[in-house]
């Protein structure tokens, strides 16, 4: 037999053009792993419920890893007028095993069938990012960990503010990421219910075991209506949404490692096998991959952008439009694999110039809020304390001198409070102790928060 | 005194279009209930922790409430060179209480303030709008209760489909709702963690009480890291992300209710008090509130990419392309309330046309899949029994008639299997009944969908 | 030889994860033939400058057309190592001539090679473009002229408003698509300019005849600023948003088309050529066409926002995130050429049914605004009679009537003004007849339209 | 009198909420100058069309004027019952002058009212927009050639690339403002162009003169489609969409100047009167104006999204989802003048530090590709002679050496090709000179490039 899976009720064929235009198999071919677990899963239902016999099952089951292995082996045939994934692997079911292979279908429309397919892909899709942000963490915190006493310039508005930690530092963007975990999560948890029964959108008629297939397709729960069942694309676009806020952080990384390997910056080297070269100007090592990774958000963003609008203002059930689906999707889950699987490497062998940076953490006044919280021990208030430095800090920049670099008598000029105790508030590392509050840049609290971070990557 | 909060380590003072160009106090005034409640905190803190005498937080607490007072009957003047929100209300609070009032800035920073008064703000509508989707799901629950054996035709590619029941169609709303409601929940777990404690950047340098804030505030845990907690704009992006994803649910309800108040469907009229006339056609009665919603989802996706756009690319930590967050951020809020409780007394007051509706569903062979069932019933493989159902409709459509008008005869004509027991197949109502699997359109399965709804809602 | 186009200045070789990463060559292929149609230019201009000899040039043009036709046939095998399609062809040219092969890229870098490139397949996308919406616009014209008097309902709010002529409802997609094509050809302008003589980015040295290079590419002028030139992506995002313009037209139209096929409305048929079936139900016949056009409208406002979001706050010149421009390009040059493509036949094959038409303008008081400006001619102000007629509408609704259908007792209860010169003012033919003003619906308006269009058309 | 332009047909009033939601009066009050003008217009018009008189018209023109004074002095109340700005205003006309008032409705509907007023703001929008461009780009150019033998680094991907002047980097500027203002006017030419006479849908009924009032608006041309005319938002869509690019381009320019102000790079301080301080940070100047800009880049990408999704799939004609647009199309004229305003006069003040400056240029080897030039000057093919500057660029590095401090000896090593000539191939200012190639960096070519601007913007 073979051919589309309707057809009796129309007067001519499709023309050749409409069949190109409307055909999804060249992208929803790559579901053809999920849509053969689905298949074989309703396979075993049906001979559970008595509708078809043993033996039955075992031949669609055996004829379907058979066409698994062909697909695998690229030895299936794609062809347009065949629309779509599901019309594929049936016709290669009726194919090899005739009339027999029909009786797959029954009970279940593509509409429930692409809502599984979809679903255990996204499954599929979370699981994976999941393992990769954890990996991408342990990258964090062993770069964190190999530099444990690191300071670093705290910027704020990119201009010096306070001195941190480097340690602390990556463990912000280890923080983005946990939530960038637990946001996949939840969204997995919606993910991964059973559509099957819904039929086109009213619900099988037959007598099915909706549980048993919940069981073994491994999912948490079976859709509570099969109209929304088969027009639900909300977990898609949770998924989407959830790898734009990852991108975004990664393009916050990316930015701080492109701004931290130019030449003025200086504070790092990437290896130089993470980066690239220029065909015209032999100096040039290009961070290519954080830059990429960057660009990158822009796709993401355009991915949730794209299917939020395709579903906007549709009415129920399932229209056509929802096809667009796939490839957002899809290209979504490649673009944050790749990108996390190749940033941790790359930080892996980032190396850290501490001398560069030591002199940035001593240039710039960042020591300038320790000053004022010193005056204000002194009895000052605060804001009086803050406009006090800023005085002090305007007059030895005239003179091109940092803070520390006042002597006592200088400073007694602006406060008569001031006494040599003011060189212990002066010195980054002293600033950095000052502050082991929880959440803090102090060393014991970075230490404490490394420790927690890593059983957290355990469990 | 009185003016900003910085200035020493300025030459010249701003120019006054830099002023007007930075300022945020025009849209973040909205937030002074969040800014006196975060305040009303960190003073009952400071005075646990001996840091002000009970006489001073006293003072602070009774002047700030009176700040509250005054801005409520707007009484407190705005300015421009007065930055924002909280430089107003500190200087509001030095005006009444001397330099006491500047002593309420200690260990703060406007960077962890500002973070503390979204995530209030944001909880705040959070908790709005969840009360608003159950009001709007109860309203769900009574229309479809009020019509609950009312048969619509169920439509896939806006085709009529198959028969569905009323309540069946709006319970898939109530789904998807009852997915936003899980989405909004788990925004609030992140939302609903204080930052406050993290200073600038690098963590507060006192003896701060962070777990005292936390209760004192409601908050269900503080923020693991200074840099992240005072640049993590997540629980923003996510809050917007999860009423996106409302929106285009409410869009998607309000294209169904625009398409069933044409003359041509004809199955709801909407009531007077919720629709408009033309100023220059004397007939018209339009549905301008769903129209409205359904276009406002287009400006909740703006403020989603608005958002994510700005976020983009930020190096750690606080970047003042981070003031843009309030905008959308508020926008949205009130888009979505609005909408919501708008939808509720208007789904309320409509009425379903009964005698429209039921020609609907009688009319395009919406019992055909029964018929192809009946057939399979027979011993047709379903594929088979799709065909030739196809070819029936076909004919049956050159003269003018549905299936069931057609005769026995011939009926035979296109199966000798058919016999009349087929009749019963092509009863709407029975479809219905065929379908009382968990998620499906039968009675039964409805009424319980309804029944648990309904505890679902109570709980 | 054959590798990298750089490479000393590196220790090491660039781990395999980060070529692959950094590709582009999996999609920057389908630039081969812009690629060598560039480099041929070039070469010429080498010549003609004295930069290579007559034989040299010969030599290396015949080499490219041999790399042309190898690519053509899928004979040149493709890896991720060799970066790019320019490395590809490099490497190809320089197998083939060796040494020489390597003059091509004196004076030339990858940064302003792809923003040529790029260009001229914007240049061919947007000629092909335009072609198709010549041919498109010829499509509606041809169903405005076969349907010429044909008098359908003139909406607003989806509600009935006005008679209007069909050929008018088609005309205002004409006017659509008409700014549309006036936005590619401006686009087109600023598009097909020579970025050739750029460099890296500081410009070339060399003695090069970018006027010579101008004219054998026919482009319309040159570059004014090397620095932009290679970092300028303008054209392309102009080119998508021109495009997301035109697929919002292509929506609105696509859901004029899928409500007009539902069973409800009944007011055109889809030639069963451009219609496809359901695999469960057998009656099924869908508008997937204009649907999936409907649904793409979303993958072009994706493409757009990627662009954009990828460009924002990318310092001068060239960034590798640049390289994310060619997906969104291609893909929205693809989903625009595929959707005008089969839009044109499938408009071709509408059939409207007069009837239901028919039927539909006379009902639903369409005609109601003409009766006010008939009780304005007799001396009333246009809101009091806008008042009267709806009191009217209201009672003739009551009795299930049309306005038509009140003899003149009835309507002289409301006034004594009417006389029976007011059924004139009722009839739908007559109502497009008060409407020839220019851009009105009147037939002769129309005509004029319809001829302007055929003229427009032609030149 | 007073109240809606509608209600005969209605039963019951509405309810006070969804008056409250359809009001528009909150933001389209803005648009009361553009409606006047437009009622003035028409109003000359029914009075040379002999439809009012002579008297008539001179009474509603002056009660328009008296309006126009009440309503900028704040002295008209706004009333949410009263939905727009076209009912306000015709209340308030009916209201001093009686019946008479409403006459000026006649042939108008609000459909196509709107769609004028909102031409007439933008045309104003654009008119600003470009002169304030004009401006900018004069404070460009001013600043390029107090600047102008200033020599800095180019980079690509943020790396030390090449030597260019100042006025060149510039310059790459001037030429995105100069396509954005083609992009302004050519948006112009679409948006200036009268929708009167389209009344709600169909074209008016009345012997009206379009092309008086086109000249009397100072318009360019007359819209040709009625149902076209009042559902276009094209020219807005559009207006947005030049706004868009334009702010990318500033989040460009500003990413520079907030990387150029870090203390690392240090090459310029902004003035003091546009930075501002932090509240807790004493020695915080921070750059707050461009990462503001750069942050509302977000904001218009996200009215444009906000807009194009809006308009998705909207059946002709006008269909109240479009009365949100009006909040996206007025902000963002706001967002970009506000921009732009404040931009140029900080861009007038900014130092370049010189010092700091000539030590980049003449660190990382920027002179690499010169020297690669040289060695092909000398006989080798570019791609050896790349590759060569690369070896010696490896070693030189590990001496911490420049090129022109590598003696001849060292350079010989390399290779036998070098003589002593070639220390004037690595001179920074001798390679910019080498770039006079139309477009390129070098000084002449950079001097009539600033004359061309000159001459331009004088023009």
């Amino acid at each position: 037999m073979g051919g589309k899976l309707w057809g009796g009720r129309f007067n001519t064929g499709t023309d050749e053009r409409a069949d190109s235009f409307n055909a999804s198999i060249h992208f929803d071919k790559r579901l053809f792993r999920e849509d053969i677990e689905g298949s074989r899963a309703y396979c075993k239902m049906l001979g559970k419920q008595g509708m078809i016999s043993k033996d039955e099952s075992t031949a669609i089951l055996n004829a379907l890893e058979e066409i698994h292995r062909e697909i695998e082996r690229g030895e299936l045939k794609f062809d347009e007028s065949l629309e779509d994934i599901h019309t594929h692997i049936e016709n290669a079911l009726i194919e090899k095993i005739g009339p027999l292979g029909e009786k797959l279908h029954t009970g279940r429309s593509r509409n429930d069938q692409i809502a599984l397919d979809t679903r255990l892909s996204v499954r599929n899709s979370i699981t994976k990012i999941i393992h990769l942000i954890n990996k991408f963490q342990v990258s964090l915190i062993e770069l964190a960990e190999r530099n444990h006493d690191l300071i670093i310039p705290g910027y704020t508005h990119l201009q010096r503010a306070q001195p941190v930690l480097l340690a602390h530092h990556l463990l912000a963007y280890y923080e983005m990421l946990k939530r960038d975990t637990s946001r996949y999560e939840e969204a997995l948890r919606r993910t991964n219910v059973l559509p099957l029964g819904s039929a086109a959108l009213a619900g099988a008629t037959l007598n099915m075991d909706r549980e048993f297939l919940c069981r073994e397709l491994q999912m948490q729960g079976i859709t509570a209506n099969s109209m929304d069942a088969v027009s639900d694309r909300d977990f898609m676009v949770e998924f989407i949404f959830a790898s734009a806020l990852l991108m975004m952080h990664l393009s916050r990384l990316c930015e701080e490692l492109i701004i931290w390997s130019t030449q003025e910056f200086d504070f790092i080297e990437i290896s130089d096998a993470f980066a690239t070269g220029s065909s015209i100007m032999p100096q040039k090592k290009n961070p290519d991959i954080p830059e990429l990774v960057r660009g990158k958000t822009g796709r993401v963003y355009g991915n949730l952008i794209s299917l939020l609008t395709t579903m906007k203002g549709l009415p129920l059930a399932y229209n056509k439009d929802m096809q667009e689906d796939k490839e957002p999707l899809l290209d979504t889950a490649d673009t944050v694999e790749k990108s996390l699987a190749i940033l941790s490497p790359l930080l892996k062998e980032i190396t850290f110039k501490k001398e560069t940076i030591k002199k940035a953490v001593e240039q710039g006044y960042l020591v300038a809020t320790d000053l004022a919280d010193y005056l204000v021990t002194k009895g000052m208030t605060f804001r009086q304390a803050h406009h006090l430095v800023g005085d002090m800090i305007l007059s030895a920049q005239k003179n091109n001198k940092e803070l520390h670099q006042l002597d006592l008598a200088e400073m007694k000029r602006f406060s008569p409070l001031i006494d040599d105790g003011v060189y212990g508030w002066l010195d980054p590392s002293l600033c950095i102790e000052r502050r082991n509050i929880h959440g803090g840049t102090g060393s014991e609290a970075v230490r404490k928060a490394l420790n927690h971070a890593r059983e957290e990557l355990r469990s």
